[in-house]
């Protein structure tokens, strides 16, 4: 019988499920939305049901089960402590209604931890001993591998990368703050800068017109020779590392992997942030860090299934 | 006979020389000026007279030494790579020369990683797992302690929390960039800020006049009601509580440990800092770190000893 964990990767409108084996291979996976109206306890209900069904058609022997959890979650208790896109799921205790339900060990994470350690795992064979991951989507999040572990700091909370100021006073950002990084790589701050940087000229530009805008389209016009496409990435990438440059500075990471949707624009991202970093006054920990943009869409179920057989070794 | 380790704090003027039990106490200290222009070698054969001459005359049995000096250090090979600080000492084999004249067991660290274990060592009794340190004097600079250990990174140069940018394009740093932390908290930047508080008014303060301006003139103004020496505290501590909100974010750690001279302006200093920390939105991490400032002037020599002791544990 096939050994597997499993992994959920809940979001604010649909969650993946997947099972994943030990060495990382996808052998089964779902999406359902998350319908949050409906409260965790409707969510922790229809997973436990996809889960059994999963089991009875194929035989799997389940290891456990990984919840990786857009919020900030207490990963000892197994708690999502505050969610604000999951409204009324603050305070769940989801290790303990799905181990009630499946009568497996559970492990709860933060969603930018589970990520970033799925592309840990899936991207760095090597496994190197130090990593920043940055997670680039709506919002901007992170983890941190030290000594080739998820660290995951006194309250569980480390790793919040997108929050951390590199504007003093600049641009609003969800979590109320100014300045934050999120505020200018995250999709809604790249959108705002698209926004102004047309309105900061008449100029024809493929952005402008009827269609929405989004990072997606942005990175097209760029390919294409757009001038204010390439502006806003060359912004974004400008205050993205400063950021870097400070994650570089303080961890001496060997690598900095670019996660999520953003991390598509590839080498529009790249370029102004090597740029950057290759002017950086400590030649060592800049001339040797990895940048790596390799965005896995199944990167967050992969890694909180893998997360959940780490915990679970390491309790054995 | 009894057992301790030799801790070196080489500074750009003067060294510490101490003989530290593995219990921390320390048995004998001596001061010597560094030199730097007699060249390294020469530092090498003072110290290694000296501890020669504490061996006799104390029949200790030594276990270790360690050496912490400002620059940036392989500490696995015991080279300083670059000491902007220590002209013409760049590259030189520190571990080497030492193991030689004196054989012992040598390990090289940066100056501020060996102040920081010195302080997490002698201040912290708990030994919490996650700490962040921050060394205030001319420079800052700064170490990590991650799960109980020292955190060097990936090329030995963690912990450069001095040259994190707070303020892009702000003001120049000795490192040649702009708007790093040491710009606004080491002790040539607080300077900095004093001149322009006076600049920007012509009313009458403690700081006029012909005595130079420092840290501990600033604190005794301040203790005086002096307003510029106020507004000078508020300033810097709003600009080093940029760069600590980050590094709790990033790093959830249990205690933040401010240390160096310019800790020892006590409340001026930290009371803005705990200001900013109380607005910042995300509850759990920042209602729960500890902000402690602890001058140990010693804690350089001490966290120097302690590391090669930790280094010689680790191997065995």
């Amino acid at each position: 019988m096939i050994e597997a964990a499993i992994g959920v990767d809940a979001g604010g409108t649909y969650a993946k499920i997947a099972a994943v084996t030990p060495a990382g291979r996808i052998l089964r996976q779902e999406r359902l939305p998350t319908r949050p109206e409906l409260g965790p306890g409707s969510f922790v209900r229809r997973i436990s049901e996809l889960v059994a069904a999963w089991r009875r058609a194929d035989g799997m022997r389940l290891l456990g089960l990984g919840l990786g959890i857009a919020g900030e979650v207490d990963s000892e208790k197994g708690r999502l402590r505050f969610a604000p896109n999951l409204k009324g799921w603050d305070g769940y205790g989801f290790k303990a209604a799905l181990t009630r339900s499946l009568r497996l060990r559970v492990s709860v994470e933060n969603d930018a931890n589970a990520a970033v350690w799925g592309g840990y795992v899936a991207e760095l064979k090597r496994r190197p001993r130090s990593v920043v991951g940055v997670t680039l989507g709506t919002g901007v999040g992170g983890g941190l591998v030290v000594e080739g572990r998820l660290y995951r700091g006194f309250t569980g909370s480390a790793g919040e990368i997108g929050h951390m100021v590199v504007e003093p006073g600049g641009e609003l950002c969800h979590c109320g703050s100014r300045g934050c990084l999120e505020a200018y790589a995250g999709s809604y701050g790249i959108v705002r800068a698209a926004r102004r940087v047309l309105s900061e000229s008449a100029r024809a530009s493929r952005l402008r017109g009827g269609k929405s805008i989004d990072p997606e389209r942005i990175a097209q016009a760029a390919d294409r020779g757009d001038w204010a496409a390439r502006e806003v990435w060359s912004r974004t990438g400008r205050r993205l590392a400063v950021g870097l440059s400070n994650l570089v500075l303080l961890l001496n990471p060997e690598a900095v992997l670019l996660l999520g949707g953003v991390s598509r624009a590839g080498h529009w991202l790249l370029d102004p942030i090597r740029a950057h970093l290759r002017r950086q006054p400590f030649a060592v920990p800049f001339g040797r860090v990895r940048l790596i943009a390799a965005d896995n869409p199944d990167g967050g179920c992969l890694g909180a299934a893998l997360l959940a057989l780490e915990d679970g070794a390491r309790r054995r």
